[in-house]
């Protein structure tokens, strides 16, 4: 199998997140290295050595894709017997031209602590974490939003991500049994803040395999369960004009950027 | 100022991410502008339209940067008046020779559910949550890292970014007052896990900092108290040979990476 590697002097984020999306354009596995923080030339000389002996047949001669400030060690990286793509370097003249300045590198630019919005996506995380499952109603009034479901349709890791990606303070709240009653009714502490309220829904069927691995054979993994649940709160949606989604086949990635173009959040993080 | 339009017919963080960094190589700021799932004709063509409106002096014509599946759709913002760049277009056909095949693409291949490793990154994150702050032990048999340190000093965010970034289940433990005692000792439940801890340390003027926004003028605060617990850790650290690292002018990004490059840890993620 061919090997691609991610190579950089910062966190090798770019390098990857392009490459994959390169390369999940072609039916084809891989075999996938990222080597961050290459910022010695004798770190360098090493990671070309790796590359060498990375192959022996010609025709697998694995690809090297890279993001790196330091011209010496870029150098080193850039004669190594692998497909060497320097991921940023043709788009950079193009648009020296067209913004009228040169540009200038710095180090660790894009995924580095960035002064204030990086204590923002931190101020976030601790946000979620206090207010997921419902623990905590006090700091609604200071929630970007309130993603509302039921049990294990999602809502913690779309909080956790809308924070630690965006900088945005998402709170999150469970329906219960307990709010089911005979119908859905929203929960005294969430009408309040009714603007800021997301919902989340789920396939009964996912649900219940999702539920069953954590509880099998439970009443709170049942279909029949399952199925009231899902009900009982899409209802309440459509009743309340709540936007929602269902998150059955999405990756958190798509939820939150989905979230994001519908509600028109601003995100925190640039 | 310049606008800059991240579009995708998915959730355009490819887009994003390569956009970022190439205009983070240049001395000028921009109004970023991120609009995810341009998924039909009709929406390309209003989505053109914006661009139209963004801008008036054609000086500031808005760079466009784009990674659209769909040929339609992407030959509609193609033809946007902005300065267009279709990302991973110039590297496909070179791709394409050295691979042997054609370019299947499928929408929303890279930030979409794949499989199993889905599953795993949210287990991941249900790992992270049970077992933050030292709330559990029982766990650490399979976790895949136990991270230690002083309270503020990076654990949570970094444990949930590993996580879901990555896939990665990673415990953290923070070294209490209790545990200091006389002089900091490796707390038992700790000891049998050895080889999976990895430390964090900060400089104490940053956790002095970090404290005082949530306990001002407390002991906890304190300067004299910060300088006393990151001394401790850092002796048992180096006494017992626990890899660590310090994260003060580090981003969770750059701390994570770091950990995977120096533990060897293997993302679940691809």
């Amino acid at each position: 199998m061919r090997t691609a590697f991610y190579i950089s002097d910062g966190t090798a984020i770019t390098a990857e997140v392009f490459g994959h999306a390169l390369l999940s354009l072609f039916p084809i596995q891989f075999i996938h290295q990222t080597i961050p923080f290459v910022e010695t030339p004798e770190k360098a000389v090493k990671i070309v050595q790796r590359i060498s002996e990375s192959f022996q047949d010609p025709s697998e001669r694995p690809l090297v894709f890279y993001t790196i400030v330091n011209p010496e060690i870029r150098e080193i990286i850039a004669a190594s017997p692998g497909i060497n793509y320097n991921f940023l370097d043709q788009f950079v003249a193009p648009l020296e031209k067209i913004l009228g300045v040169p540009s200038k590198p710095e180090k660790h630019r894009t995924h580095s602590i960035h002064e204030k919005t990086y204590d923002n996506r931190i101020e976030a995380v601790n946000f979620a974490l206090t207010n997921d499952d419902g623990a905590n109603f006090k700091d609604y009034a200071s929630a970007d939003i309130i993603l509302v479901g039921v049990s294990r349709s999602g809502k913690t890791p779309t909080s956790l991500y809308l924070a630690l990606q965006y900088g945005i303070r998402a709170a999150n709240y469970p329906f219960t049994e307990e709010d089911m009653g005979d119908v859905l009714k929203l929960p005294a502490a969430l009408k309040a803040y009714k603007q800021k309220l997301f919902g989340l829904t789920i396939s009964a069927e996912r649900l219940h395999q999702i539920r069953s691995e954590r509880r099998a054979n439970s009443r709170y993994a049942s279909m029949k369960q399952c199925r009231m649940e899902i009900r009982e709160v899409e209802n309440l949606y459509r009743k309340e004009k709540i936007p929602f989604l269902n998150s059955t086949h999405y990756s958190v990635e798509e939820i939150s950027a989905k979230i994001l173009a519908e509600t028109g959040l601003e995100r925190r993080r640039y």
